[in-house]
């Protein structure tokens, strides 16, 4: 059973804010009312993006009345563009993620501020592992959540940019079915997944920046989310 | 808050078995021992498409010694291959799905009987959206979920192909975020994030062939699976 808690009540995150201590006070306020909060072994807090790049300081100046300056910031955060339609660029991050506008993004920040992504998400999410697991006593693992679209299906879904403390992937190699064949599906994205589940507690409208899933079960050691980066060589679409 | 429980103990699906009757048995054998296995109004029951496809007939004879008889099977389920590389072919399936081989999976089927996606997923999703609505007197919305591997990102995830009861995609247009400025993403792909959060409590060897999605919050009309295809003249990968 996955239980996934949307973490309200965490005050607005500004530069050089201590993010996991943010988040810690948050989580203790709301386990004080709710015991489900308080963080279990092998809990995995989903943060957005946002947030931590706000931390982070990751915000620039841009003129917000210039059409092309969100842009000129989304290519100047490129190290490859794949495709341009009308105001769209889809990009390649310089972590290699490929995305609109380099993951530059617009809303839920200050009009003419808009936040790149964490220099090193993976980094990010150590950090974060780090501070909860000591604060709360157990093993927390953490995900870096971003909103990124996809080719052929309509729609965005959150994935993970970075990851600690929990596998990215599940490597299912030499696993069988209840057939006893083995599985033609060799590696599930579970950070992704796990992005995706803490979507649908958190929405997108209300800033909730943090969700706890809990009963996952990790298979394998910790990894990151470079894992998830699909070399330029292997993939059949760049 | 988001609740997932996998529902186990569902009788192996045979060719034109009632696949709903199966679902609703294994539903109240588990809710005769655990309470919150009792369908609530708004639940979601996400049910994988290899079950759907058996219970269907959708299973059809190779000679599994043939090592091109499964690659032959995909490019006769496909409108367009856009990508083929050794033994992997990327291919649009009728329904307007890209994916690996057509959707044809050799896992968890007998050996030389791999399952054909159902013809009309969003009808299958229907059929048990009304089944289960009736059975337990509640709004159920139904997922039907497949595997799916992506371009640039390493991993597969789950995926809605059929959907009834709920939105598949949450239009945010005219929304706004916490600053009052109107969100830049517009379309959240929520059904295909209750696939891939449902996949984290069924996994993938264990043989579970649906999970209960309980506490998602659907904004706007039902829809269907159709909604998330887009079409070949918008993406920019085809």
């Amino acid at each position: 059973v996955i239980t996934i808690l949307p973490v309200t009540g965490v005050a607005e995150i500004r530069p050089g804010d201590d993010l996991g201590r943010s988040l810690e006070v948050a989580l203790r306020d709301l386990g004080d009312a709710d015991e489900r909060y308080r963080l279990r072994e092998n809990d995995v807090v989903v943060v957005t993006q946002k947030v931590v790049s706000k931390a982070e300081g990751r915000l620039v100046a841009i003129d917000p009345d210039d059409p092309d300056a969100h842009r000129a910031l989304a290519r100047s955060e490129a190290v490859r563009i794949l495709r341009r339609r009308g105001d769209l660029i889809i990009s390649e991050t310089r972590e290699g993620w490929v995305c609109a506008h380099s993951g530059v993004d617009v809303s839920n920040v200050a009009r003419g501020y808009p936040a790149l992504l964490p220099e090193d998400s993976d980094r990010s999410a150590r950090r974060l592992h780090h501070h909860l697991s000591l604060a709360f006593g157990v093993h927390v693992g953490v995900v870096v959540s971003d909103t990124f679209g996809r080719p052929w299906r309509r729609g965005l879904t959150d994935v993970a940019i970075g990851v600690a403390g929990i596998p990215a992937l599940h490597d299912l190699r030499g696993s069988t079915d209840a057939e006893g064949r083995e599985l033609q599906v060799t590696e599930i994205a579970v950070a992704d997944e796990l992005a995706a589940a803490a979507e649908l507690a958190m929405g997108k409208a209300a800033g909730i920046p943090a969700a706890v899933v809990r009963g996952f079960v990790p298979l394998g050691p910790p990894g990151s989310a470079r894992d998830i980066v699909r070399p330029p060589a292997e993939d059949l679409f760049r």
